[in-house]
């Protein structure tokens, strides 16, 4: 029984079928390229597969995404209905996301982007901030992810609210649940922060017609999913004023293209889709244990529901 | 009985002694140059008073500096001896200064510099960190803001030691004590966190014989003050890569000259002594309170050591 490894990088495959196969006594990973006999593979472990790829093994027990999102998976139109997909929830991805999280709200909440202009002028002028605890920071999706993340805030000293589909409870995290209770969680809220999964609800939520509700010149967060991003709609409440700053780490394209407009905007810190990944070498671990656990149950906790989307 | 306040500005000092004279009922505070009787005042509030300030009030029963450090106090050549010197600690300084050593480790260990480097020039580079607890960060000086400060890097997850002068215990931060165990302390150090009272031991304490310890490519974030860094051996280290990134808050001479070559070293960020700073309106209460129980019992708990220099 075999494995396949596809990721957009060849040599990135291979080195996380080494490693998978070193953890796994009989079973072969392969990269995807290197899989001679399509009908031996029980498991395609993937991130962001091209259309085709995974129908194109006729055996499989279960698809594993390296990474807490499954749309990179359901976005492949040929792929069989009710095959298992299994996500890679690690404390790596989790640990690396409560950083970026706590980098990005710290970033704006100290205002570094106007003092590193100030840097580049030789201006020496001291803005003053209000501390943490009088600053709200709001956090969409509520998942392993999100919650460590929101806690990490909270550790900080911030006023944080969180929002998620169903309700929650966390400690130092006022929760707000679905729908109904957008508009409350919004707000007041002055940096706001997108962890969402990307699913059909969720496509094209960051829009004028959110940022209208937080608080005058908040600031936006988007480390969840590009088509989350009205991105028309930031650079106008950006110029506008409505909304003073953003940081984005997703993109509707990715990489993000060269001509873009967002990349030369003064209020607009890029990242190339950093906030949050899996090392092959921590992530292997995570996705053995699930494919021994899989092989062994016929489930396990880590994995998603494809009609819900994550 | 009447209380002066010297600050850099006068309009902050009218601020302070508006908010004090409300809070302390049978007693005047007023900005230094309203005072017309100059024996009449029995506390000095102040932040870097010209030489002679203090001597100029026959009848101090104490001086209250307007933040944790006395250096400023210190400085001042005609201070009578033997006055008491009154620190000023708060929840918001110490609140203030947790936040900004978290934004700045963060942003050297997560290469914010680098992917701003990269938006300028739209480069999309997945630049490769490992997580925090990969990452050893140590913090010099660990009292009350110190300490806070330890911890809240603890909390997002780094590897965390400090060093102070006498021994200390402190969850989740491996601490050292003195002169001795400094090279212990710095050896495997990647981020380095300047959090130290200046007096005559810590003035240079920043120097190549320092870095020389430190991990190869290590960062020095220096939040406590301008003269225990020697810049010119901080240049020579970025410059030969020894050092790989630091971050200031503090200068040798502040206001930072316009012609100092920090501004413009793309390893350099420089910051206007903004890391913590006490807000007239929280900050007033402490004093008050500070002045009341010095009133009523001769000292108080955050009385300084002249001697010990902080």
């Amino acid at each position: 029984m075999s494995i396949s490894v596809y990721t957009p990088s060849p040599e990135l495959s291979r080195d996380w079928a080494r490693m998978l196969s070193g953890l796994l006594p009989g079973m072969t990973a392969l990269s995807h390229e290197d899989v001679s006999d399509p009908a031996s593979v029980l498991y395609a472990v993937v991130w962001s597969p091209p259309t085709g790829l995974i129908a194109g093994y006729p055996n499989l027990k279960a698809v594993v995404s390296l990474g807490a999102g499954i749309d990179h998976v359901l976005a492949d139109e040929e792929l069989p209905d009710h095959l298992p997909i299994i996500r890679t929830v690690g404390t790596d991805l989790t640990q690396r996301m409560k950083e970026f999280v706590a980098l990005q709200v710290l970033l704006h909440h100290r205002r570094l982007p106007d003092f590193l202009a100030q840097q580049r002028a030789h201006v020496w002028d001291k803005l003053v901030t209000p501390p943490a605890p009088k600053r709200t920071v709001g956090v969409m999706g509520l998942g392993n992810i999100g919650a460590a993340s929101a806690r990490g805030l909270a550790g900080l000293g911030f006023d944080v609210r969180g929002w998620a589909r169903s309700p929650r409870k966390l400690e130092g995290v006022t929760c707000y649940a679905g729908e109904a209770a957008l508009d409350d969680f919004l707000n007041g809220c002055e940096i706001l922060v997108c962890l969402l999964p990307l699913t059909e609800a969720t496509r094209g939520i960051l829009n004028a017609t959110l940022f209208d509700k937080l608080a005058p010149g908040a600031v936006v967060v988007n480390l969840g999913r590009g088509p989350q991003l009205n991105e028309a709609d930031l650079l106008a409440a950006l110029d506008s004023g409505r909304l003073s700053g953003a940081s984005l780490d997703v993109f509707e394209i990715e990489p993000l293209p060269e001509e873009s407009p967002l990349w030369d905007h003064p209020k607009i810190v890029v990242t190339p889709h950093v906030a949050s990944y899996i090392d092959a070498e921590t992530g292997s671990r995570i996705v053995a244990a699930n494919i021994k656990l899989f092989e062994a149950e016929g489930t396990v906790p880590d994995i998603a529901d494809a009609r819900r989307g994550y």
